[in-house]
């Protein structure tokens, strides 16, 4: 039976895997870079095309604008890269955003980390998700006909992988990664020698396109806060560039210099490529349109809703490599593919970020336990569910969800610097060493420049963006903020209520006199002789056994028969005019509790253990009702024998295969080392 | 908060009721007759016009052979009510026809009455309400057009009644009974004395109307099985007769004689209401189609799908009252209102049913606790569910649904009189005294005369029926069975297994010799101190705190608490290098059985009680999962020593107030007398 009904979840879900498994392998540098760089680098296929659109608002005129927006996307990039190099040096446990504004600034900066965080890695998904299917699209235009359905596809897929506990493989992400990089490259290289050299002109597929501008001729403020506009969208270049500053630990030793290193070249791959792509666009002359269905025109026409805008990566390989061809196809499924990678890293820091939280406090205590596997999968169908709702809402529109996605990152840049700010003054203040102190006077600099450049985008993307789409993200962070204050408050109020007073025991402390135990009986039979013999052994100072009278005829003949028996522990039998089981026993035991209000009652209940759900209803529902009423009764405890019948073996060797489970995500987290604490936390 | 949650569920539950107000008062005849008769006599408002239906089939004509198939209907009436009589006597202790079944045939034959009583408590619901809303429909036109609607509100009505634990009183059912069986005994007289005193010609709304035969000039066999097929939808009057053989204990003294002549009064009644409203029918020429929107003529077209063919009872009454009196409306309202309250009969009887097969171990045990508000609450969803169900299916028409109505009853009757039958035969063998053996054969030869004549009717309506609807009927029948079947076979084996041998203890229950008792520690707080203050009370042989080492620097300050505290409990320390709590407790615990196979473990886990749902998914987690695994391990005990947070104040009261509810039904049921067993059964 139980092997039958397994075998969907195992087909969908995946076998159990041995925790052994999992393996502490650390990462060498050329792994480690595909493994934390796939979401900042996949980035470069959704960021250019962001910048070009914004600027089309103003007419294809604006494109010249595009560079200047280049440069400055790569200035804040090498800014934000310097600055985290700072943290991994900093916090070489791994210290993600999240802690560092938490010990610097104080818990309230770090939980506003967290909820950007959490808003940032459901924005991820949808974002990279929608982004990837668009890339794929170019290439298979059913994919892109049926956006919302392939999005929600793939978003079910990648759940049920996590689901199913994949062990992330350094290979999966390194194959893709460097097949994109280097497409990517090839296409930049080739591109540039075409038109440099050869003299070719390449022509993108809507070189020949017109842009209504929907504002002619800025100028001015108007113009600025275009320009600013345009900025702001460049921006989603740098999502997910603090990964690696999370996963220290996952590095191979000197573990703070090579993630130190991976940084910096992921910097540097992401500005060469971004660059590359924005330079390409202008000399193929890709036309992008906020709104292509009424601003791009055609031989005079709108092109109309019908039309597909493909993203600048791929026009761009389009007229490099020429439609349809091999390297075409190639660089489009590896975007596609890379970015559903870096819609994977969300699913593997969302459930970690939870433990973190959990460990504070912040959410539900049991989610801090590795590799549970319950608590994680509620945490990828939670993330999961919010990035399907997003993609059905934006009609899994990459230009409309990036709208919300640049928040959070630049909330959670802005207060990490500035933590690292404060960092380096609480050192210097007792560093004496001038050469150490030097190095941290620069780290400092290098920190607060980041901290205000950091600053300074976020208001721009906070005045820029708030009402196409920014507000929704604010508003989820408020709404995880909220939860998570609230049951931090549940956590400390009772900690607080069952804090052990120092000194000589309080009043409810002080050790009961006496035990007075309670063997419930309903019939004789092994568990019930099993449960007296347990009782007997614990020697308490009055022992009885309790039979509640539902039926005399069964009563008399269990009287009957417990003398026959001769069993030497006293029956209480207690009436019960209206059949019911549970009121009378509540009432005896706080009938005792009244007698000797020092004497604690222990009440021993004989229990089945069944090997299926449904035979679960078949049995033990009065113990269960009787053990939940007792649990509000001061001064009880109540034990409960187990009797293991042949079905619980069914059960044991099911509850054996779910222990046996992989957490995935375990590669970028490293071995299970500790994270420092800064106080000690109540825990349950 | 717990206040503010509780608003809706009071609005539509209703406070909760004390459980003495219960009381215990018993029937006169009077209140007896209208509380178990609502169901047979309220049949007449449905049955004559069935008859009329299927004969039409062959054309008006065939409408003078109702009277014949009115005096079957009464000879069967006449022949029940005088073996049901025998069954009173028999079974004072209100033994149904399930226990009288099992009893002398066997528990296959209980269980297979039994099944067809459930299936036809789901119909007598479902018929009851569908012709209810025809009757009312007759005065208020809008509830016929919207009869699914209608029906299905007064389900859900009846369901949050019932739900809501409404005491029955005699009132509520004698006011309409008697308001109905009075109106119809006024129309009958009234009618009777304009027609035959003052001449009057009454005409019903269908006297003009023509009848397309569908089968003009029937002969023979095939004439025979259509009035055969007739008789089979009369006998729809029958329904509900054996209710008063289940309640004799809720009479007065002499209890099986008032029963007797309050049954003897009931067939009465309903054979004078059926044979009257037949002829009335006669007189005033009602035309009934079976499908009348193209067999029913109205000046020489069908009258279509548009109309609605209205009740014969409520076609009687408009031609002797005339449309819209007030008489007239009167019995449409009291018909109505009588019909509801037959299907609610339905709704205590069908829990009541519930109870005594989880005695007897076909159903839940937990179904048998009297009043128990979870499992009735259950039993009224599911029963309010298929009803609906069946209403939706077949569009709250009452003649569709009748088809699948009379064989459940016609099972139980049969098995129910045959084992009658069996039942005198074995008094007989043992009977010495001449007179009461008399008396004893003759009531073995009403109850065989009874047991034949019922089983031929049986026949009859398997034959004419099966295709017609009586299949769904006996497959519902086939699912209660195999369902029973399985939970008793389950409850068997389990008892089998656990049955505790006679003589010297067998190996599993020899007594261990020595307790290992283990208190679970996370950190010190009052739980965990008053847990172990517990724990040393018991005395056990040797007793450890443990600990699970999740972060080493809290197991750190948990080691020098400990010390510093100075708690003369030696504190164990288990290493979990992926951070699990319940699998390195199961292995110690394992590895100790282990160690001493002979001796048992006890486990004490200081558990929290909160007082809200949401609270509890913050605490006791991992203690639930290891409690929950701990079962499956043998030769263990798991005992929880809760600590009553301020919180759980709360749950407290909502557990009270949970507790003093009343069960419906009580008033037919009588006080809670012991049925006499066959076999004690294991109980759990």
């Amino acid at each position: 039976m139980s092997k039958l009904t397994d075998v969907p979840k195992r087909i969908l879900i995946g076998r159990a895997l041995r925790s052994d498994r999992l393996g502490e392998t650390l990462l060498p540098k050329r792994i480690a870079l595909p493994v934390f760089a796939s979401d900042p680098l996949s980035s470069v296929a959704y960021a250019p095309g962001e910048v070009l659109l914004v600027l089309s608002i103003a007419g294809v005129s604006a494109y010249h604008f595009s560079p200047w927006i280049a440069v400055a996307v790569v200035v804040l990039m090498f800014t934000v890269v310097a600055s985290y190099r700072q943290n991994v040096h900093a916090y070489p446990s791994g210290g993600g955003d999240y802690e560092v504004a938490t010990t610097n600034l104080g818990p309230k900066a770090g939980l506003t980390v967290a909820s950007a965080l959490l808003v940032d890695y459901v924005l991820t998904v949808a974002v990279s998700i929608a982004s990837g299917i668009e890339n794929l699209g170019s290439a298979i235009p059913f994919v892109v006909e049926h956006k919302v359905l392939c999005a929600s596809a793939v978003i079910v897929l990648l759940t049920l992988m996590n689901l199913r506990g994949v062990k992330e493989s350094g290979k999966l992400f390194a194959i893709p990664t460097y097949v994109f990089v280097g497409g990517v490259f090839i296409m930049i290289a080739w591109g540039a020698f075409r038109g440099l050299v050869l003299g070719d002109t390449m022509h993108a597929p809507t070189a020949d396109y017109h842009i209504k501008a929907e504002h002619q001729g800025l100028a001015g403020f108007a113009l600025v806060f275009l320009l600013l506009r345009a900025f702001s969208s460049g921006c989603a270049a740098l999502t997910g560039v603090e990964a690696i500053s999370n996963g220290v630990p996952a590095f191979r030793k000197p573990k703070s210099k090579n993630a130190a290193t991976t940084l910096a070249m992921m910097g540097l791959l992401a500005v060469t490529m971004f660059c590359g792509i924005i330079a390409l666009a202008m000399a193929t002359n890709v036309r992008m349109a906020e709104h292509p269905a009424t601003d791009l025109i055609h031989n005079g026409v709108p092109v109309g809703s019908g039309y597909v805008q493909n993203p600048v990566i791929s026009q761009v390989a389009e007229a490099v490599f020429g439609k349809g061809s091999f390297l075409f196809i190639l660089l489009a499924a590896a975007t596609a593919l890379v970015l559903f990678l870096a819609a994977n890293t969300a699913y593997n820091g969302f459930p970690l970020l939870g433990s973190i939280l959990a460990q504070d406090r912040y959410l539900p205590r049991q989610l801090h336990t590795r590799g549970d596997r319950l608590a994680f999968s509620n945490g990828i169908v939670l993330l999961a569910g919010a990035a399907a709702l997003l993609v059905v809402i934006y009609g899994a529109d990459s230009t409309r969800l990036i709208q919300l996605y640049i928040v959070g990152v630049f909330v959670s840049f802005t207060l990490s610097q500035t933590g690292m700010v404060r960092h380096w003054n609480r050192h210097l203040a007792v560093e004496k060493d001038p050469a150490k102190r030097r190095h941290m006077v620069r780290s400092r600099a290098i920190n607060a420049f980041g901290a205000f450049f950091t600053g300074l985008v976020l208001v721009v993307v906070l005045v820029t963006k708030f009402t196409h789409g920014a507000w929704v993200a604010l508003l989820g962070m408020c709404i995880f903020y909220a939860t998570m204050t609230a049951i931090r408050k549940h956590y400390d109020r009772v900690a607080e209520e069952i804090a052990a007073p120092e000194g000589p025991p309080s009043d409810d402390l002080v050790r009961p006199s006496r035990v007075h135990s309670v063997v419930l009986i309903s019939k004789i039979h092994r568990p019930t002789l099993r449960a007296l013999a347990y009782a007997k052994l614990m020697r308490s100072d009055t022992l009885e056994a309790l039979t509640v009278n539902v039926d005399p005829a069964e009563t008399k003949s269990l009287r009957e028969e417990w003398e026959r028996r001769g069993i030497d522990v006293p029956l209480k039998v207690l009436d019960s005019p209206y059949r019911e089981v549970t009121r009378p026993v509540i009432e005896y035991v706080k009938s005792l509790r009244k007698e000797s209000p020092r004497d604690a009652v222990s009440v021993i209940i004989p229990e089945y253990v069944v090997g299926h759900w449904y035979e679960h209803l078949l049995h033990n529902q009065s113990a269960l009702r009787l053990k939940g009423r007792l649990l509000f009764t001061p001064g009880v405890m109540v034990t409960s024998v187990p009797y293991q019948l042949q079905s619980s073996e069914a059960a044991k060797l099911r509850a054996r295969k779910r222990q046996e489970w992989n957490a995935p995500g375990a590669v970028r987290r490293g071995p299970a080392v500790e994270r420092p604490k800064e106080s000690s936390a109540a825990k349950d």
